[in-house]
């Protein structure tokens, strides 16, 4: 049975056209972009073109706007820390959604641990930012705010140009963590109003192990990484040219097939939504249209979504993700369903769907069988 | 003019072995170690996989002392800042020795901001710390001590063992920057009697972009980056396994053709060292015998080592180095040559060769000719 892989949010194949790109970085052009001469000349070219394909996929005001990083939770800490401690002045408070994802809410409970106070800012039942709650939680003393673009677990895309207006009344910086929107979906910095913004490499199908902080001109930041000054003293560390070269070539190849490739998942994504709603006690989590193209969350009641992962992979030979990758070592439900209202047991029965550059139309009718199945066999089994 | 490569320590290209390996966990094997289906326990298995090599190259206690970082700067911070920030209780004083890569160095200075005592342990003209010296500085509110195995400006390589008795008759924790010496000498954290280890990637023909961090069982360390609480909850971020897994394979190979290869480099540096010595005022910098097998390094008076590097890439297609790539940004003298007793004029004269795989013995009558005739058209050109 061959392979129906949806689950693009915990992990991409890195686009085959990204590798011909970039895997001259590997072998002939290995340089250290750091070294004066030809081989370190080319490494720091492939450095300068990438970050020059990432600034245009943002629009950031120039290239030295981007930083490179080992990926999307460095991004996060170096955004939420380097702004908090450098721009301490301001006041010591900071403030985030409840739904933001895990490498946002641990470093700033590691600033609560050094004193300051963490205000969070609620989201209702589609997993939407309250601006007015956010207004009036927001203090003059709140150094920085961060509202991630699009959840990964619920999909939801936040309103950042209006939450960015509410910020800037009071608040020094926004960031936003784009990890699960970029190169899904337009973002545009300057338009967006955006101080800091979080990339991350393997969610645009570009290789593990590479991600991005913009910052905005003038947003002063303090490494988190001391050593060699590289990324314009705030991150040391020889740059990790194949990686950041192939983050770039995919940051390209988004940016310039984004409106089509959407058009063409989210098609498929209403129509499987349309599919999966069909079963008993199914229900959409998350916005029923602002979300990404590419992302269908659900719940089923009286039903583990362990269950269903397991089920699908080994049954069907599908793989789908029951919450973020990166909570999986808890068994505590996902603080994101928490946050929209879910009771407890209702968040355990959570399956989300991330489809990708593979996957076709015609594998709707496998999946909806395959779910269906899986969903009613495991209610038989259920003692619930 | 075919390209004589001589700057392994700034960037080695990958060894095609370790690409052949690694490259399905960018096609094939994509997953996210922390999914719990099929394409996640493929990565699962890679990632220790890998780190079962890595264990084996050091000889250290178990697979779950080695956590993966993005690289050797990260390890450096984890363990330095790691370490002191989770041991505060011993008392607020680290100490290093005055040759340790920026690093290592930065991450101290940024302790220091925060009320931390540095006490720097001096070398001799040859590199070697002085243990005397040594035991004097740290005193029993010593929370970490940062020695680096070998030097990857001058090659000097540290009796670990007897410094590890020094230290641990008052201090905490030995941290050893092994960057340099991983997988080119016989490193072994037990026998060494260390305590925080810290290796890379790219210097054993990896990947760049992936470091490991030794932590003997018992050891205690505070995370630098909080999130998803990957590796024993120390590193969190997806790992990126393309990467850990050629950093493993990496490990592996080195580790078992280290005695020849050794043997091999060790011969060709031996006799490059004897043809450069011909150049009028011409001097080796670091320990004359106990340096690492493929590091030459040399001080010529009256030129710049930058010109001698510009002059070998373009006259003659052969890089070399003339410092650490890392402090490549400043013009300064290396803190390295001025710690071993090098005036500001003489340190500006330096230039490293590291040899590599692809260096064969019969490149040296040419290397030793551009050489020759690079230092003296400089310096009839020089107004010293």
């Amino acid at each position: 049975m061959e392979r129906i892989y949806l689950d693009h949010a915990s992990a991409s194949p890195v686009d085959p056209r990204v590798l011909e790109y970039a895997e001259q970085y590997l072998k002939l052009r290995f340089g250290n972009p750091s070294t004066l001469h030809s081989k370190g000349l080319e490494a720091k070219k492939a450095l300068e073109d990438a970050r020059g394909k990432i600034t245009e996929l943002i629009n950031a005001e120039s290239e030295s706007s981007i930083i490179f990083t080992s990926g999307a939770t460095e991004s996060n800490n170096l955004a939420i820390k380097g702004a908090a401690m450098r721009n301490i002045q301001k006041g010591k408070k900071v403030a985030a959604s409840t739904i933001e994802h895990i490498s946002v809410l641990n470093p700033i409970k590691e600033l609560q641990k050094s004193g300051w106070e963490f205000n969070l800012i609620p989201v209702d039942s589609t997993g939407l930012v309250d601006t007015e709650k956010m207004n009036a939680i927001l203090t003059e003393d709140t150094t920085v705010v961060s509202i991630m673009y699009a959840n990964n677990e619920i999909g939801t895309i936040q309103p950042i140009s209006e939450i960015s207006r509410v910020v800037h009344e009071k608040s020094l910086y926004l960031h936003v963590d784009a990890t699960a929107a970029g190169g899904r979906i337009p973002v545009d910095v300057q338009n967006d109003g955006i101080d800091l913004l979080t990339l991350s490499s393997n969610d645009m199908y570009g290789p593990q192990g590479a991600g991005a902080l913009y910052v905005k001109p003038g947003v002063k930041l303090q490494p988190i990484l001391p050593g060699g000054g590289q990324e314009r003293g705030l991150r040391s560390g020889t740059e990790n040219i194949f990686t950041i070269a192939g983050m770039g070539e995919a940051a390209r190849i988004a940016k310039n097939e984004m409106v089509e490739e959407s058009r063409r998942l989210e098609k498929m994504r209403d129509k499987l939504i349309e599919e999966i709603l069909r079963i008993e006690e199914s229900y959409l989590t998350g916005h029923p249209t602002q979300r990404l193209p590419h992302h269908a969350s659900f719940r089923f009641s009286r039903i583990e979504g362990e269950s269903i992962l397991l089920n699908l992979d080994m049954g069907y030979n599908i793989q789908v993700s029951t919450g973020s990758a990166c909570t999986s070592r808890t068994l505590e439900p996902s603080h994101v369903l928490l946050a929209i209202g879910l009771k407890h047991e209702e968040a355990h029965g959570s399956m989300i769907i991330t489809l990708g550059r593979s996957n076709k139309i015609d594998e709707i009718p496998r999946i909806a069988k395959g779910v269906k199945e899986t969903v009613e066999r495991l209610r038989k089994l259920s003692p619930l």
